[in-house]
């Protein structure tokens, strides 16, 4: 395409029409519809996403924000034709200030590889959705993980970002302090934005000390119930636990097989527990079994290493691909509600019944210490049942006082939902968009149509 | 005023313009200019606030809400002709759901009354302020306290708000979960907009356990410069403290006279410990006073019974009050800043220097723990010295990368500050104001001009 070349001569060595790269960049890890860009741009740095936001300007062509294409909602997916804006390359850990429990990154440095760099420093980033997302594309979708019952997700461990808007003007958002109260918060407008407001090209992120004495374990129950019961009365004696994630048995089976392990097959929680000083930790952590015992807990195994502690969250964060790998040449839908608390074992006895009663194959598991639980359903590509399934799930949770997603975001799938959410307020979120954006060239589609 | 009547004739009851009503609500706790609004709305109801508003705009003028009146930038100065909306009537508990750490309030209720209703449920509402504040008005400023470097501020633990906007509609932001990732984060742009973008009608708060163990202690230091040493190195151990406040020698003294304690005069931190276990308790306060007395801790005082507690903190909370009593009939000017905390210590050592420097009388307190303290400036009225002061400790704060402001807001104080800490993010500030209320009726002339 001749209008590509422009771009070509802009962007020497940085922009791509190979087919793999198209294909890449036109699907994510579970949207069922693919749809590829015309072009991926590479950005290096600031001034590259700036030339190819002006080229795009002129050329009326919008722009696509993608940082590792790990979302699953169709977030990076073009609507039409569209430019995917690439950051990985911008991956660079620009200053950490351990006495400042602070680092400054590039928007494509992945969670794992800031972790690395953390090493050393007795510090870390928590938040660690399943796959290794890029800091940025985890900002953009305020994305949790597992820690974030304990340390909180994206919005908490984010203080400051630098973007850039469609007009090309760089924002420098919030500030690099614990608290501040200085006009409007911005910074959180721009987190979970999905890529729709601005590209994130720094963060300014929040560490924390590597606690000194950490207790994992995997605690089994005979069944569901039980299983979300007992995560619930962790969570309501008020107890600080660091990590609670449940797996149902189809999850773990699919863990055993996938990753050559032999824990029981039965519906599990997932704990742990981060102290500074032993006997805290021996103390909290005898409490909290106490009470999983009291709610039906029948077998409890302890990992005594830091090989052992890894390999339980690797098999946690492995669980999606587990399933996945057990039933090959499905389609996968994971849904994302997220409810107040007490109401979470409601929702996964609903969520277990609906599944039952629709004859769907599917899995629960997920962050039940923040009430946010995924049911994956499998199915055969195209069958709508996925999607029926979604819904009555949504609606439920919405008539709970939930969520439609409690991290993964809106992308395309879930824009249906909003209206329903959020009422009157969704037509403001409208309104800011067309307010920073109002070409509608970034990520046009997403989030609202 | 004619004018007056037919708001009079709307809201029979609820408007006063006796001049009683009109002095307290042309004034705040601080700010040296005082104006009286034309009249008071005491709203009973959403919808007493969308009649004040509809009758507003026909009128063109503007409105400005009045929670209790005690913040300390000018926030509910009117700057012309303007009516007080004062909702300190709608202060009802609606909700308590303890099994989901969870209250919804009317916006007038206070902090303490809050407190109050929760007695015998086991849980508490952490936010602070030295003033017992309305819910509304800590949301509206972001506000945040002693417990702030533990439990977070009022962004951390408002869930969601009932807002009315200037054209009377009623917006439900946020959702009553501990994670969501729907669409834009319109709750935490209305948290700190100082009834600028619209009246806060509703607030879904988080509640926390009241902790089963509890170590309250004063620490007392030969100079102020270790005690900010020693704030430091407690943060640096990544303990959990819960509450770590400095109070210098002058605050001490005052607070001797003040409320007839007998403290040693020295500077001091007021420190708290609080822990779901009596082991890890004293674990981890044994660990933070052992880091305090390496840094130079002289004397330690506990706390051992709830009473003495509640006067310790009781003592921090009326520092202010002490100090303005111990310098009757002059003008107080109290500064906010907050910076990265390995930067604390520098900036309390500047302050202080500054302060003799320019021959000032005043006096460094506050929240340590989270790099945020004040520096009380006290001046003959009119003395210009204390803006001067202020001046230039914003100005090396925003050089350590720190905020103006760190919880009392922008108000009419800080907004020369504001174009220097935010650049060009400033402008979409303004806009957002513009979008939400284009013809300027909610307080207008707070955060920008
Ligand atoms: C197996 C598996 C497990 C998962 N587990 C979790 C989990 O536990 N918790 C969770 O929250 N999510 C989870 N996810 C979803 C996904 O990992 C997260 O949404 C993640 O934050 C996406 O990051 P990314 O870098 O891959 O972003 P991408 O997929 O590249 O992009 C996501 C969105 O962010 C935008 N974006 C990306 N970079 C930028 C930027 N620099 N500036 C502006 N916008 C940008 C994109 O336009 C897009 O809208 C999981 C996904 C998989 C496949
Ligand atoms: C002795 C003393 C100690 C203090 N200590 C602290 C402290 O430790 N931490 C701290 O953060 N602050 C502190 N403050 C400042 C003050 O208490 C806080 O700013 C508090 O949040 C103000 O609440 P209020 O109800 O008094 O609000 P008001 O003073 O009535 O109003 C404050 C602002 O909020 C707006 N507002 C009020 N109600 C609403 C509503 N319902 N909807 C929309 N807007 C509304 C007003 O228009 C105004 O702009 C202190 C003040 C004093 C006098």
């Amino acid at each position: 395409m001749v209008m590509l070349d422009s771009l070509k001569n802009l962007l020497p060595q940085k922009v791509s029409t190979a087919p793999t790269d198209l294909e890449t960049h036109g699907k994510d890890e579970s949207y069922p519809v693919r749809h590829p860009p015309l072009a991926v741009v590479f950005a290096e740095s600031l001034t590259d996403i700036q030339t190819t936001l002006a080229w795009a300007r002129e050329h009326h062509l919008p722009v696509i924000p993608f940082g590792a294409g790990t979302s699953i909602e169709g977030h990076v997916i073009p609507q039409g034709r569209a430019i995917s804006l690439d950051v990985s390359r911008m991956n660079r850990v620009l200053e950490v200030r351990p006495q400042d429990f602070m680092a400054v990154v590039e928007p494509g440095l992945t969670r794992k590889a800031l972790n690395e760099a953390l090493k050393g420093t007795g510090l870390f980033f928590p938040v660690d959705p399943g796959a290794d997302a890029s800091l940025g594309g985890m900002a953009a979708t305020n994305a949790s993980g597992t820690t974030t019952v304990r340390y909180g997700g994206m919005r908490h461990n984010v203080l400051a970002l630098q973007v850039v808007l469609a007009n090309g003007q760089v924002l420098e958002l919030g500030r690099g302090v614990r608290k501040t109260s200085a006009g409007y918060n911005l910074k959180d407008l721009f987190i979970g934005s999905e890529g729709t407001l601005g590209i994130i090209t720094r963060l300014f992120l929040k560490l924390h000390p590597i606690p000194e004495h950490i207790h994992t374990l995997r605690v089994f129950f005979d069944d569901l119930s039980d299983t979300a019961q007992a995560a619930y009365a962790v969570m309501a004696s008020g107890m600080p636990v660091a990590r609670l994630e449940l797996v149902d048995e189809v999850g773990i089976r699919a863990i055993n097989h996938y990753l050559g392990r032999s824990y029981p097959e039965k519906p599990a929680l997932f704990v742990e527990f981060h102290s500074s000083t032993k006997e805290a930790l021996e103390a909290e952590s005898s409490m909290a079994l106490g009470l999983m015992q009291e709610t039906g807990a029948i077998s409890i195994d302890t990992a005594r290493t830091q090989e052992e502690r890894t390999a339980q969250w690797e098999a946690r964060h492995q669980a999606y691909w587990a399933l996945v790998n057990l039933f090959p040449g499905k389609e996968y839908l994971s849904t994302d509600t997220a409810v107040p608390i007490s109401r979470m074992p409601d929702l996964v006895e609903y969520s277990s019944r609906l599944l039952r009663e629709m004859g769907l194959t599917g899995n629960i598991l997920g962050h039940v210490g923040d009430g946010n639980f995924h049911t994956l359903v499998v199915c055969e590509p195209g069958d709508p049942r996925a999607e029926v399934f979604s819904e009555r799930l949504v609606e439920h949770t919405l008539a709970l006082g939930g969520t439609c997603t409690g991290e993964h975001g809106v992308g395309l799938r879930k824009k249906k939902y909003l209206s329903k959410e959020h009422g009157p307020a969704l037509d403001w979120m409208r309104q800011i968009k067309q307010l920073f954006d109002p070409q509608n060239l970034l990520n046009p589609g997403k989030i609202f149509d």
